[in-house]
C-alpha cells in the first residue's frame, strides 16, 4: 500500500480520470478554462473577472501552459511594455465537455436562484445543446445503463 | 437580480460551473466519486485503493455528505464496532457525466501508455458509450459548433 504522496512523479497514474485531474483538478484551473472559452485571454482580464490573486493566477497559467491546455503569446500595445496573453489549444478547447458536464450538474442539483449565468448552444442553429451518452451506432443511450467498467490496463477489478 | 460580490458567503456564486467546483472541485473529491461509482463504499477500501491519508479522506467524505453527493450509512460486522459506509446519492451518481468527460479527455490527450484502465459501456447492450452534444431534437451536434453563451443571470457579457 501505498503511494508516494510527496514525490509526485509526472503522469504516473494509469487511470485517465486521475491523469486528467492531475492536470486540471482544482477549481481555479477549470475556471480559467471557463473564462478562456468565453474569449478572455489577458492576465488582467482573467484576474479581474475571476477575482483570483495574481500570484495564484500566474502559477495556474504556467501549469496550464505546461500541461498543453493554454498557449502563451506575447503582445504589445502602443507605448506599453510587452505582455502575454493566453489562448486555448485544441486540448484546452476539448475541456468544453468537462465544463458543460459541470454546468449541467450544477444547474440540476444546485441551481442559482437568480437563473442561469451560462447556456449551451449550437451556434449553427441556435438550438440548446446538452450532453448525452451515445452508442457506437449514434443512438442516444439511457444514462442509467452506462457504467465505467475495467479496461485492459485495470490493476484492480470492480 | 442580486449581486453579492466580494463577501464570499457560502454557495453565492451564480455560475453553475463555479458552484459545482465549489462542491467537488479538487482531485480527491472526484476520485472518491470515481471509486464510489466502481462500487467501493467503505472507508478502509477507499483509503487503500486511493492511497489517500485518513484525515484527508475523512474531511472529503464529510464534505461530500454535506454537499449531498454521498450518504453515510452505519454497519456492524460480527464482533466489530459500528462503522460507516458511503453511498452515492442521485446527485452523486449524476457526476458520472463529469467523470466520463474527464476520462475521455485524458484518453485523448494524455493516454496511459499501458492502455485504458476504465471503459464506458452501455450495460444493457455491451456497446461502447461516449459523450456527445445533442440538440433538443435528439440529433448529435458537431462539438465545434457548441458554445457557452450568456444566460439570463449573466452579470458580464462575453
Amino acid at each position: 500500500m501505498v503511494t508516494p504522496t510527496n514525490s509526485r512523479p509526472k503522469k504516473e497514474h494509469h487511470c485517465s480520470i486521475h491523469r486528467s485531474l492531475d492536470l486540471v483538478g482544482e477549481k481555479w484551473s477549470l475556471l480559467i478554462v471557463r473564462n478562456a472559452l468565453r474569449g478572455e485571454s489577458r492576465f488582467s482580464q482573467l484576474r479581474d473577472n475571476l477575482g483570483i490573486p495574481s500570484d495564484i493566477l500566474a502559477a495556474r497559467l504556467a501549469s496550464l501552459v505546461d500541461a498543453g491546455v493554454l498557449e502563451r503569446r506575447s503582445y504589445r500595445e502602443q507605448g506599453e511594455r510587452e505582455r502575454f496573453s493566453y489562448h486555448l489549444t485544441e486540448q484546452g478547447f476539448a475541456l468544453k465537455t468537462v465544463l458543460v458536464a459541470l454546468q449541467e450538474w450544477g444547474d440540476e442539483f444546485s441551481p442559482n436562484p437568480g437563473g442561469r449565468v451560462s447556456l449551451t448552444r449550437d451556434t449553427s442553429t441556435g438550438q440548446h445543446a446538452s450532453l448525452a451518452f451515445v452508442g457506437d451506432d449514434g443512438s442516444v443511450l439511457d444514462a442509467q445503463n452506462v457504467s465505467l467498467v475495467p479496461g485492459p490496463a485495470a490493476t484492480i477489478s470492480w
